[in-house]
């Protein structure tokens, strides 16, 4: 009997070896960081940085010169691309372990987890999510920032599909966390706001904005496209 | 003491008040349902080929005169925005209440759950999922067919859209299952074959097939663009 009397006991014991919500969440292979958590985060700002500045190189041998707004979505791209395939690539290959291995990119998801604990857990839903993620969005993410350097047809399909794919993801994730009134979260506003929505957020507003964009220009080109092969079939 | 210690029975008598799977799903508000299976599925039958038959009406009045492909995808868009509208938004709208509805549609819901629980759970990513899939996926079926019928420039834009965001939900939503073992299926080779995967599948391998064909001939319209445009510049 005292066994699973005492079952209570040990789950509160067992919550209280890790920080993250909900606190009765099972995280067995827990480890606490070992690194300083402001160096983990400054690798993370250099490396984007550094794909931002190989951008600024790949965006001045452009086949025909590009306008601020393509640009600014080759920079984007690419450092989407870097983040899916490397960041959630890692989490992709490594959900089962990372809550207690001691790398800078395990590091990275440790602080994230605050704002939702379901990369530690190996949730179905996230890991298969950001497997899509990291595989499917970032080729993608690569193959428009070509298409809009080589000035290549593919371009806005593969804005289009880039950006469908990455809203796809972001709105179930964000919405089944919702549904479940949040209970993945740390309250506490720096994860609720400064972690969760704010990390979230701009790959539900730029996707959006890029998807529209997508359409409205093929709808240009399909309609010119529709003319010119009308204009042969009459003369 | 006693509470606890009978609270595997408790959910032993539970669990056989329902036939799904997992066997310990808590289904509290399951009502057997209190139509002829067959009936259901007449009616089921019905609306889908009554939907193909309004597609075949409105085929005969496109603006060009339609390939056979292109008819078959008309067909194929108004089938999948009825599902999407119909069924699957009443479950969206119903998931909460569904195990104990006597309804048609519910009935419906109800004998495909023998191959996924989840729908009768409201369990949060299935929730999530199918209101994209009715809301997003419907509308832009919809759209994808009225292109095709009025020969409109936004034909492939649509058929990307609708056929990506059915890939991305049916891939997460099988694949989630499978990562947890089919745990939500009914083993018997009727539900995990003839629902679970017959039922699935053709919204994995269609839209594949129609993403290809709408990126193919988007490339071939902004190529043409390009070239028109281009002559145009320099004439």
């Amino acid at each position: 009997m005292s066994s699973v009397a005492d079952q209570p006991l040990a789950d509160a014991v067992q919550a209280a070896s890790h920080p993250y919500y909900p606190r009765d969440a099972s995280l067995p292979h827990y480890v606490a960081s070992q690194f300083n958590m402001s160096e983990s985060l400054t690798t993370l700002g250099s490396a984007i940085l550094l794909i931002a500045f190989i951008s600024v190189i790949l965006i001045s041998k452009a086949r025909t010169p590009l306008s601020t707004k393509d640009k600014l979505i080759v920079i984007w791209m690419l450092v989407c691309a870097g983040i899916h395939i490397v960041l959630e690539g890692y989490f992709s290959f490594n959900h089962a372990t990372l809550a207690g291995k001691q790398t800078v990119l395990a590091d990275l998801w440790r602080e994230y987890a605050h704002s939702d604990s379901r990369y530690l857990t190996s949730d179905p839903f996230t890991v298969i999510m950001e497997g899509i993620t990291a595989v499917f969005d970032g080729a993608f993410a690569v193959v428009t920032a070509y298409g809009i350097l080589a000035d290549s047809p593919i371009r806005y399909s593969a804005q289009l599909i880039t950006s469908l794919a990455q809203l796809y993801g972001d709105v179930i994730y964000m919405a089944t966390n919702y549904m479940e009134g949040f209970k993945y979260t740390n309250p506490h506003p720096l994860y609720f706001y400064g972690y969760f929505v704010f990390m979230n957020l701009p790959w539900i507003v730029i996707p959006t904005v890029l998807m529209v964009d997508a359409v409205k220009n093929i709808y240009r080109g399909m309609l010119i496209a529709q003319r010119a092969t009308a204009v042969k079939k009459s003369s």
